[in-house]
């Protein structure tokens, strides 16, 4: 061991805020060892933040790309900056559409305006965005634990807290509000490589919400799932097909799989914002290849050759068929289909 | 990265060597940035290099053990020591049933003869274990080839050859053999948390043999087993019930429902003294649970709070019927089940 940190547990999570021109984003890179946070005052320092995954998860990154955008407009209000920060935020990452739609939501919002006033209509847009993943963000937690009522040991992967999205999260803030009600027991957390959200992250976030947790490495939940180890598997997407289909951090496609051959519930918790109805099935999601370097070293230590090639997808796919329910703020899609989705959509 | 290693593929790869009264054995919880050889001389030192995973694999620590036992006798061959040698090695490590069955083996010849004759007993049944476990290496790389000849691309889980067993291998024989015989296009390897077995000894490996390929972290795995990256899956196993059930390495169920969900044939190899005809299912597997602090850290590198809670079981159970082949030096068990794996008893 090179460190000894305990997580201390005395102040609230906030991934991000807004400082006058300034947004400050908690960096998600360095925790849980060091809360440094970052000062973001650009549409480019906003973009590579999201890139090099100091601001992710799917709802966060549309949140703070819409803000990158205003705080862009503030230093100039102008056309090209206006076109080419945008199309910079919204190709930060392929994956999340909710990235590409609060990028265009708020660029939008600009371009009816006059130069001079776009910063500040850009701004009140992307707080209105923030709003409503906050709004979003409540609902899904009562939803969702109206669903799993009954669940005393839950699993989840990667992170999908309030360091995923604004409020308290999607997966995560259904189990914060499971723990309210009083019915939890335990929390399985995933390590979620190669990034490690799981043992950095939601162990995190579940330290501050003195939930009771275990961590795993990522190929030890099929197995704890057969071994009747948890009562239902919960987590959040990136995005969602229009047939049900669920793009998220890889790995989950196999804990889907695990949780159908025991019986037990797989419910994807996000907003209707990450529900693209444009892509019709998985099949046709862009998964995110990232670099080699992240699975050739661990926290920046080299585990194997420096030269040995990899595979990096950041996301798999799975079919909606294996997916108990989608939790959203406008309520649950149970079983979740074409049918169900639209259902959503038009509530 | 804070280290450079290439890995340099000059010499064969030696796990173990019998050096007059000393086992030398390659450190393996050291590779691939350093190759270290211990000197093992007494049972406790041999017993010790198990239990911390310097010298593992099924088939490879019940040949240490069987060394390490006439190691012992050649320092004091009483009846004290026999017994009480033996019960130290047997109990190393609870799962592979190889372990106890080589030390019961080499302790059955020991006891046949008198003190003085003791340690050359022990040594010669060792000795004819590895040579056992060596021509059996090369009988199951010959009829995994036969079986999957087709594949061109192979995902394996975990370390499975010189580094895990004697000869070449078991699994990663299979590969070997495919690759002599032109047919092996690439290898996906598996990282294989918590201790990487695939990222450092697998790659390793597979860099000696010169054979092309790619590194995941596991829980990429079965989404590209479902985008149908590879052709088929091949693993070791670390005991075979006598129904067929496997237990292997934590993740190799979630490797088995992807290749069942794929339609890709997921094959099991290992020697026949890895089947346990006394246990009738996986669920009656004693599973080792490690300790939390392999999870907690990555090659020494603490990844989470350091009293961050975890569960680390090292193997997980995958039923027979997921199984679409077992690979031993006698035959191919294909479907995997008690009448199969009883043919090949009396073969």
């Amino acid at each position: 061991m090179t460190a000894t940190t305990r997580l201390r547990h005395n102040h609230p999570v906030v991934a991000l805020r807004l400082d006058g021109a300034t947004l400050r984003a908690l960096d998600q890179t360095r925790l849980p060892f060091d809360e440094h946070e970052l000062a973001l005052s650009t549409a480019a320092d906003v973009a590579e933040a999201i890139k090099c995954l100091s601001i992710r998860g799917a709802p966060l990154i549309g949140v703070a790309a819409g803000y990158g955008l205003a705080l862009e407009l503030h230093k100039d209000s102008s056309d090209a900056s206006l076109e080419s920060a945008s199309t910079l935020l919204r190709e930060a990452r392929p994956t999340a559409v909710n990235l590409a739609r609060a990028v265009d939501r708020v660029a939008d919002a600009a371009r009816s305006a006059p130069p001079a006033d776009r910063a500040a209509v850009a701004l009140a847009e992307a707080r209105a965005i923030e709003a409503e993943e906050e709004a979003a963000s409540d609902a899904i937690a009562r939803h969702g634990a109206d669903l799993l009522g009954d669940a005393r040991r839950i699993m989840t992967h990667c992170n999908t807290g309030a360091l995923a999205a604004p409020g308290r999260g999607t997966a995560l803030a259904v189990i914060a509000e499971l723990a309210d009600r009083g019915s939890l027991e335990e929390v399985l957390a995933t390590e979620s490589r190669p990034l490690l959200q799981g043992a950095r992250l939601t162990v995190y976030e579940l330290g501050h919400l003195n939930i009771p947790h275990q961590l795993v490495v990522d190929s030890a939940a099929a197995g704890l799932i057969a071994a009747h180890a948890v009562d239902a598997v919960i987590l959040g997407c990136d995005r969602v097909a229009a047939n049900g289909d669920v793009a998220n951090k890889v790995g989950t496609y196999g804990l889907a799989l695990a949780c159908g051959a025991a019986g037990i519930p797989f419910v994807v918790a996000g907003p209707t914002s990450t529900v693209d109805y444009d892509t019709q099935t998985g099949a046709d999601i862009a998964i995110e290849e990232r670099g080699p370097d992240e699975v050739r070293a661990v926290a920046g230590h080299l585990v194997t050759g420096v030269d040995t090639r990899c595979r990096n997808p950041a996301f798999d796919v799975t079919p909606a068929a294996l997916v108990t329910a989608l939790v959203t703020e406008r309520g649950v899609a149970k079983p979740v289909s074409e049918a169900s989705l639209g259902a959503l959509r038009t509530k």
